[in-house]
């Protein structure tokens, strides 16, 4: 199951919605900035219910969500499965503790090898 | 990252679209009568672009979707964290490889403890 949840460690509600929904937004306009720029055949980015999705037709499908009682960002990614993401204060960013991966980073770095081109979240 | 894909036992496409999309919105319509049946703050079932949610208030979110590439259904939840069900022709169901686990089964057990409610989904 998930680790154990830090509750000393957790952001207050509130400030966690505000970062996890600003990011969650900066990602839904700059990936529908990178639909227009790539031709993969099925792009199509959404953002529903609060869950952030990108699909990229037989290549998968990403889902981003927001997971509030752990104050995390999920994503399950086709390429790399299913990872949490905390935010980290020292880098202002969303961190995948087991990996220390920063959530853009890791976009960036697979939709660059599954859509052939480059795109810059951060 | 996750575990390679067997091919030779992959669903055709279609087939799997079918099986997928029966199960999603079997548990779409089940899940909509839980809700009007128990009492928590923040209940929400949704079906969109794909993706199935289903929002308990502060108990968390559940996220199902269909990964085509890899002929999976995934679920994040709050509980047990992410898992990936392969259509499994013996029992004719959707089951965790890892685990065994079967997805109405999961969920079944989740949602009684989180909700307190007993709910049959399969």
């Amino acid at each position: 199951g998930p680790a154990a949840i830090d509750y000393r460690s957790l952001l207050q509600e509130d400030e966690y919605h505000r970062l996890a929904n600003a990011t969650i937004h900066d990602l839904l306009d700059k990936l529908e900035e990178y639909g227009d720029s790539v031709d993969i055949d099925g792009f199509d980015v959404d953002y529903g219910n609060e869950v952030l999705t990108l699909k990229l037709g037989s290549l998968g499908t990403y889902v981003i969500n927001k997971q509030t009682p752990n104050r995390q960002i999920w994503m399950s990614s086709p390429v790399s499965g299913p990872s949490r993401f905390d935010w980290d204060q020292s880098s202002q960013g969303w961190i995948y503790r087991r990996t220390k991966a920063n959530l853009q980073k890791v976009l960036e770095d697979e939709l660059a090898k599954l859509c052939g081109s480059a795109i810059n979240l951060s």
